[in-house]
C-alpha cells in the first residue's frame, strides 16, 4: 500500500527500509468514500494528500455558485490547496473525492521536519515542487492561448485515464465548457483516435 | 549590487561572507539594453535569472502571432522558462526587457551543484518553488473565475509598482484585454484608489 510512495521517493532519491519505514511514520492512512470533503474553503491545518488508491479533484467556487476545477488527482499524485499547505493559511478551495479513495496524508509540520532532518527528502519535495509550478505554467499557457478542442486534447493528454473513469461533467467544468459541448468534443475525439 | 540576492537569501536561511561569496561564483552578472531577448523559443541551456535592475516581462506568441504575457518581473524577482529551466528542454517562451536591466543569471548544473553543495541552498530553492507554484495556481484561479475588472485589481495587487514602470500594452496582455478596455479601467481603478 506504502509501495506506491517509496516508488515515487525512489525515482528521485535513495532510502534504506529502516529510512522509509521512519518517514512512514509522518503520515497517516485516510479512507474516505466517494463525495467526501477532504478540504473545505476556510479551514486551517491544512494537509497534503498522496492518492494510493481513487480520484479526486480540487475546485474553486465562484460567487454565482460555478464549480471551477483546478486539478484532478489519481494514484500516484498529490493533491490540496497549496496555497493555504505552504503559507499555512487557512483554505480557499475545495478538495473532494470523485470515487471511494485510500490516501496517506502529512502534516505540513511533518513536512518541514522531514526536509530538514534529510538533505535528501528537502530534495525530493523541491523537485515535486519544480513539476508542481511547471504544471501550472502550462496550465497558464493552454488558458490563455487553446481553443476549448485544444484545452481537451490537453486535458486528454495531461490526464489519459480520466476520460472513462470520472462523469464528464468533471471534465466540462476544468475545460470551462458546456457538458453539451464537451460530449460533443469527446464523440469527435474518440472517433478520431480509435 | 548582489546585495539585493544576499538579502533574499537571508530571508529565508543564513549565511557567513564566505558562503555568499562561493554562491556568487555561480551566477554570472549580465547588463542588457531595453528589448533585449535574454531567453528565445528553441533556445538549448536556459538560464535563470535573478534582477538586480529593470523589468522583464516572459511571455508566449500563438499561432495568430498574438503575444500572452505570462510574468513580469522586478529588483528582487526570478524568471524564466520554468519547463524549459526544470526539464532542461528547448525554451518555449521569451523572457524579453522592457527597460535596461541588470541581472545575475545562473544555470540549471550551478543550481543543482549549489542545492547538492549546501542543504539549507536546497531548502531556499524549494522554498522560493513553492512560492512560484502557489503564485501559479492564484492565476489559474484568476483566470477561470474573475472578470476582467477583477483581473486588473489582482495585477495591481500583483504587481503594485508596474503600472507606472511599464507601457500599458504589456499589462493589457497580461489581462487579456484590448488597449482601449485597460485605459479605460486604468481610469477607474486609480480615481477610485487615489
Amino acid at each position: 500500500m506504502s509501495l506506491l510512495l517509496r516508488n515515487q521517493l525512489e525515482s528521485i532519491i535513495s532510502l534504506t527500509d529502516q529510512e522509509f519505514e521512519y518517514i512512514l511514520t509522518h503520515f497517516t492512512i485516510k479512507r474516505v468514500k466517494k463525495k467526501s470533503l477532504l478540504l473545505q474553503v476556510g479551514q486551517q491545518n491544512v494537509s497534503k494528500f498522496f492518492v494510493i488508491k481513487g480520484v479526486l479533484k480540487s475546485y474553486y467556487i465562484d460567487k454565482n455558485d460555478k464549480e471551477h476545477i483546478l486539478q484532478f488527482a489519481e494514484p500516484d499524485w498529490w493533491i490540496t490547496d497549496y496555497k493555504a499547505f505552504f503559507n499555512e493559511t487557512e483554505a480557499t478551495i475545495y478538495v473532494e473525492s470523485i470515487t471511494d479513495c485510500e490516501l496517506l496524508s502529512i502534516t505540513k509540520k511533518d513536512l518541514e521536519k522531514l526536509a530538514k532532518e534529510f538533505h535528501k527528502m528537502e530534495h525530493f519535495f523541491r523537485v515535486k515542487s519544480n513539476a508542481g509550478y511547471v504544471a501550472a505554467q502550462e496550465r497558464i499557457i493552454t488558458m490563455l492561448n487553446l481553443t476549448v478542442i485544444e484545452r481537451f486534447e490537453y486535458f486528454l493528454k495531461m490526464y489519459p485515464n480520466f476520460i472513462k473513469k470520472i462523469p464528464k461533467y468533471h471534465i466540462a467544468s476544468y475545460i470551462g465548457v458546456s457538458r453539451e459541448m464537451l460530449s460533443r468534443m469527446a464523440k469527435n475525439v474518440t472517433n478520431h483516435t480509435e
